[in-house]
This record gives structure tokens, sequence and C-alpha cells, in this order.
């Protein structure tokens, strides 16, 4: 069994305005998703950033999204399907152009905010996603939310073609289809570092999670979403690295 | 001897806004200067542009600017050369990346408005532009300005090892070095049909053409911006194809 | 009884983009709603409508919208109601200070667009709306469409204490509930002169229109919302300002 | 003699990034330049700071700046006149809206970065910028940099008809006309708060300061900018507007 990937945003800087502590996380995590200036960032931002993930050996990923600086790209829009596999073509580009100064190539992609929620409930807007990321080349992989059923998604993938990274989170509650408790709802999130600690090494053992409805949610997953806000969550992204390079 | 490239600025619209007649211009032209979010363009208006140069089998060149949608990329602005090289970066990357889901690529680049104007006046810049060209991808070419004496653009292109495409105008008169002569100078700008006609050959041919001061002024120039504005800018194109398609 | 006024969406260019002929539909309408930067316009295309309605006596009212360029604001956002009211102040304003330049004021507000659509639809949205058009200053008036029960909306305006305009649309079909008819539906935009002038005289009477489920509807309108887009526009509209005046 | 005023630039945060320490400051300037969503802020981050300044009894300035987020209005662009009286309009009522939610006014205009700059270099601009804060309000003022020669800026003031407030620096050095001496220039910004606490009396006694080459320099200030960037920044403007009071 392979090791759980960690994957973190980046590069969400913007201009004059820093956002995350990139540097002090980019040596423990695996995956690196850099914005892409429609939510966060801008082309200054992500050469540093992807200059950043090349040194450490991290995979680089595009985190496109809604065109929405103001709202961080947060705030749900309706944009058509085929709008959406437009601005995510762009962004992919973008990133890609950047990296090809740096000697790297965008590996994979993962839609942000409001974009990635609205994916993940509507199978017509994650089919337009897929189409974005396989037209753009064909061994970029689609990094989504790991849930109680895949099926769905992996059926749409199949059918065009594109490989797929599940992801799991070990600071948020679940709920009994495997989609994340909202942030309003009571221990929606994890802050006691042991209690994300515990969720991460239960995921990475392929072991069953209580969901928010106390049924046992068993979460498939390639890749653990960690966060370099702060220096809580550093620490913690540091105690996880630790711990799943032991279990190997 | 080549046949002058017939080249044209297209996807200029913006959103809901329309500009110039892409699609009566098209089928005229050899290259497309396709414009990349800056200053004109968005991802559908990308994506829109770039299948209808593929559908009549024009070269596809990125057509990057200052990021100044207000003042559609005209308005010089103080950007670092480092500024410049990321944000061409990104650009030429979002339109390549528009150009992969048709099955087109990028070939070459054609800075926009002002950009243009500030490198061809400041060495500095003009390296910055092909740095960011070469490293994006070192078959891609740089469209720019025939003057009299292209001996210092050529020689930072020969060091950083680009190949250029040099670009003349049959509606515009030139000073004694070979730069367009402000809007605002009188005889600036042609405008009957014949006279563009004419200055079209005359460059065609490698003859000199009378510039502001009276000097003769040779331009030797593999490409002749053209302009799809309206119904008789159009017609002036078609006029130049056929002429200089009687010439070889 | 007094005259329906007439209302057109004005100023919505952007930059070098055109759109619109607002020049020519002015001197016919009441009320020019004027966009302000968020869907279109920018600060010159604000001054020169500005002074237009000025020259001619129009009635000035602040178009503001979801901060969404690419998407002409008919894209749905998911703002908060606070960012609502605050994206609000800051249009109405903007254009306000644009007019005191011009010797004017602005005198109502229409939202545009998706938010015009948006706040039609949810009560807690339209009280956002009115606090902020009320927190401007409280003698503006809000537009909003009349329908055919106007009660909840009067009942938030009363309380808030913001008098209202209701607009009706002469070239539109509406549901039995006074809601227009969507564009997708067949039948809901009419196209033919004579039927636009018909319904524009049937509101200006207060007689009934047929709603698409068949049901008589009465619209108590103050305003008709008509349209400066191109020239068979713009034919319509002097035709329906002449008839409205013969009316009276 | 009246004693100096504390000007802080605030308001500076976008979206979802901080900066200053607004709210740590607030309680000890005089006056707050509020950034108008052209280089920083955004409608809801206007209308916190705003509120903040109400509740400290703090005037309220308006801090125009040229379009340009990523560049932090740092850039200069190449724009016109007309161009820059009419964004001054906007911004301006931009930010005078939201104040009118809070029971507040713009009381004066400070233009921001790269556009404060030049317009202390082109008299041309400064012309502009005067025509667009007297248009705005005939009773506001505008805030500019006090030099060893203010004549001309007050020449073009009387003309115009607008009220000026000279500011000084307690921080930078300066070059023998009285300008800025540039950041790149050693000695350009003094970091020990001793440094800039005797800078700060010096001023406000009116003093002469010693100019780069050597010359004694007078500057009338009538307010002093102070910064709130940082610990250390607000810990100084504690101790200078301790020492102000002190001196009254």
């Amino acid at each position: 069994m392979n090791r759980l990937l960690l994957n973190c945003d980046m590069g969400e800087s913007f201009g004059a305005w820093t956002m995350g502590l990139d540097e002090q996380v980019m040596p423990h995590v695996d995956c690196a998703n850099i914005a892409c200036g429609f939510h966060a960032s801008d082309p200054g931002t992500m050469r540093r950033t992807v200059a950043l993930a090349v040194e450490h050996g991290v995979r680089i990923g595009a985190h496109p999204a809604y065109p929405d600086l103001v709202g961080f790209g947060r705030r749900s829009m309706n944009c058509s399907n085929q709008e959406v596999e437009d601005m995510l073509l762009y962004q992919i580009g973008a990133l890609d152009g950047i990296c090809r100064a740096e000697g790297a190539r965008v590996e994979y992609v993962k839609p942000h905010g409001a974009l990635y929620n609205d994916m993940m409930r509507r199978p017509d807007l994650l089919r337009a996603v897929m189409q974005a990321v396989h037209r753009y080349d064909s061994s970029l992989q689609l990094m989504l939310l790991a849930r109680r059923d895949n099926s769905q998604a992996q059926t749409i993938a199949d059918e065009i073609g594109i490989p797929l990274m599940f992801e799991a989170f070990a600071d948020r509650a679940y709920d009994g289809e495997g989609f994340l408790l909202g942030r309003d709802q009571p221990g929606a999130v994890h802050h006691l570092a042991t209690e994300i600690l515990d969720q991460a090494l239960t995921l990475s053992r392929g072991e069953p999670l209580t969901a928010a409805d106390g049924s046992k949610l068993v979460l498939k997953a390639d890749t653990l979403c960690v966060h370099g806000d702060n220096p809580e969550s550093i620490m913690v992204v540091r105690q996880i690295a630790t711990a799943l390079e032991e279990r190997r």
C-alpha cells in the first residue's frame, strides 16, 4: 500500500499581500496546489511558488477557480459548463507557462473553493472539469474529494479517460455521504493537533471514520489535504508527515 | 524570396463586447495575433478565436499586454523587467492551454500596444520579452517592428537563441529611424486603399519607402500587419492578399 | 394619471468597447440607468453618459451589479447580503461622484442583471438592496419589477422608508405571477414593433396583459423599460415615446 | 500654532488578504487615508475601516490610485489627465457612498503611490487632480507633499479654489528640493525610533531638516504621515502622538 501523499494549497499571496507560510510548509508536502490568478496569485507569485516547489521536488498542481479575487473564489458563480471548461484551460495553461520557465510541468489539477464544491455536487460540471483537464493533457490527474461512494465520478472519468487522485481531510468532520460537514456545523473543524493526527492515521490505515450521523465511513484516499496558514498548522503538517513516514 | 505573410490582431472582443470582424478577416491572413486576457479577450473568446484560426489553417501567435483592460493595453505601465517576463509566460501559457483543446499550439509571440512600443524603445525590456518567449519554448518566434537598423534586436536575439519575425505596416508613415510616426502627426496614418496597397507592394518588393524626414527607408520585413476592424479594412486586406499572391 | 416614464440601460460601453446607441436613445427617454463599473462602464464612460443625460434633462439612476465584467453581471454570485449592501453603496457613490462634476445627482437605483433577478426572488436580498439605497440617501428611489402582487416588496420598503418605482416591459411575455418569462421559453421576447407598441399602450392604460398561463395580469407600473441596442430598438422607443405622449 | 496632525494610510486590506494594523493605529491618528478599491480595499473593507474611523473620531480622506491591484498602485501608468480626473471622481464618490452609510463624509483627498509621485512632478497632472477634488466638493482639501517651495502648487490651488494640507515625513530623508529621497538611496529611510521621533519634533517646531545635499530645509507642514504596518511602527506612532501632544 502506498503512503498517503500530502497536498497543500499554495501561492495564494496576491501582489503586495501575503498569505500562507509557503516556504515553511513546502519541505513537508508532496503536492503543491498552486493558485492561478483567478482567486489568488499573480504571475510573480506563481513564478516564486513554482521555483520553491521545484527546489523541494514537490509535484505541481493547478488550483483553478471562479474569477473572483475579492471573494477568494469562495462564492459560487452561475457559469455555464463551457465557461468553466474554458477558464480551466486558461488557468492550467497559465501556470504551465510559468512552470516551463522553471523546468517543471503541471502534473495534476485541483479546483478551488466554490468551484470544487460545485463540481462535487453537480455531475454535469464535474464532466466539464474533466473534459478541460483531459483536453489540456491526457496524462494530467484530477484531484477530488474521496466520498463514501465514488462510483459516479469514476464512471465519468473512465469514459473521458482521465486519471483521478482522491483526497481526504484530517481536520474536518464528514457527513454520512462523505461530504465535508459545513463549517457552520458544530464540530465541523478539528482544532486539536492530536485529533487531526489521529484522523490522518486512521485514513492512512484505510480504517473507518465516524461520520456526523454516527455511521462508519471508509474513505479510499490517495492524498491528504494539509494547510500552511500559520505556525500551528505547520507543526501539525510536520507531525503528520513524520507519522506517515514511520508507517511505511 | 518568400511572400510577405499577413498578420492581424484578433480575439479582441471581451465578454459581452465585440471588437473586430474576426470571421471575415481570418480567411485572408496567415498569422493571428490572439489577445490573452490582459488587454482584451477572455477564455471563451480565446477558445472561439483559436478554433476559427484552426479552421482556416492560420498560424496562432500570443498577443500579450500590460494588465489594463480599461486602457486596452495602450497605456504604458512602469513594470519591472521581471514582472514583464512573468506576465508574458502567464499569457502565452494561457493561450497555449486554450490551443491544446483545439489541437493547436502557440507558434509565435507579438506583444501588444504600449508593451510593444516600450519593448522597441528599451533594449533591457526587449531582452526580458525575449527571455520569456525563449523560456516558454525555444522554438517560438518573436514578432517585432522592422526598422532601418535591426542589429541591436538581432544581437540580443542571437545571444538568447530566439528566432525573430520582422513586421512592417502598409497603412502607417515612418520616421527616419523606421519607427512608426505618432498618430498625432499629420499624415501618420494612410486612409486611402490605393495608398495602403501601394505601400504593401513596395514593402513586398523590398524597395524603399520615403520616411517623414525625406530619407529613403528600406525595411526588411517578413510579415505585414493588417487590420480587421471594419468592412473597409477587410476590403483592403483582401486586395493586399490578392496582390501579394499574384507577385509570387 | 401620470404618463409612464421610459427608462433605459445606458453607459454599458467599457474602455475601448462600445455597446448601445446611447446618443440616439437619450433624447427619447426619461430615466437613464447608468452602469457603475462592476458589470460594464468605466469612469470615462460614466462621465460622458452622465453629461449626455444632463444635456437632455434625463433623470440619472445607478445601475449597480455583481462584480463580473466578463459575464456582464448576468451570472448569479453567492454574495452575502452584507457584501451586496456594501457593493451597492460603493457603486451608487461612484456614479454620484461622477454626477457631481456634471452638476447632477443620482436620483434612483435599479440593480442590473443577475442581481436584479436575485433580488426579485429573495426578500432577504431585496431588504439588503433597500437598506443600501436608503442608507446612501433616504430620498433615493428603488426601481424594481412590477408583478401581480407587489405587497411583499412594498411592505419591506415601507418598513425601511424607501420610495419605489415599479417597471414593466413592453417586449417581454410574463408568467402568471408577473415574472418575466425566461428567454429560453417560446414567445418570451416580442420582436415585432407593433406587438411591443401594443403592449406598451396596454400597460399605459392600466389594462391587463395575458400571461403565459392564460390568466389576465394587471401590472401597476410607473415606468417602462426600453432598449437602445440597435437602430430597430431605437425606432421602437421613438414610437412608444410618441404614443405615450399622445395619450396624455 | 496648530499641532501637526497625524495621517495614516488605512483600509489597504483586500478581500481575504490583510494589510496594516488599522485597529491598533486608528486611536492615535487624526486623519485616515482610506484606499478606494483601485490599488487596495474593497467595499467591505472600506465599510469596516470607515466605521473604525468614525468610532475614534478620525477624519476620513479618500486615498485614490491608478487602477492596479497587482502592483498596489505603485507602478506609474500613462493615463491622460482626463482619465485621472474621472477615476478620482469615481473613487472619491465610492468611498463617500460607504461613508454615508456610517454617518460620515470624505473630508479630504490624498492620492496614493505612483499617482501621488506623478502629481508632485507634473503640474498638469496636479491640476487635473485638483479639478477632480474641487468638482466633487469645493470644501474638500487636497493633501500633498510639503516641499522647499510650494508656490507652484499653491498657485494652481488658488486658481481652482481648493484648500491644501501639506504633509511631511518623519521617517524619510529629503533631497534639496524637498522631495523624498528614493528608497534605493543610502539613508533614504530612517529605521531608528529615536531618529524618527527627532525628525517629527523638528518638523513640528518648524525648524529645518538637513537635506541629502547638506542644505537646510524648512518644510511648512500641516500633517505628518505615519505608518501602521507592524507593531514597531505602531509604537513609533504612539510616541510621536504623545510628544506632539506635550508640545501644545
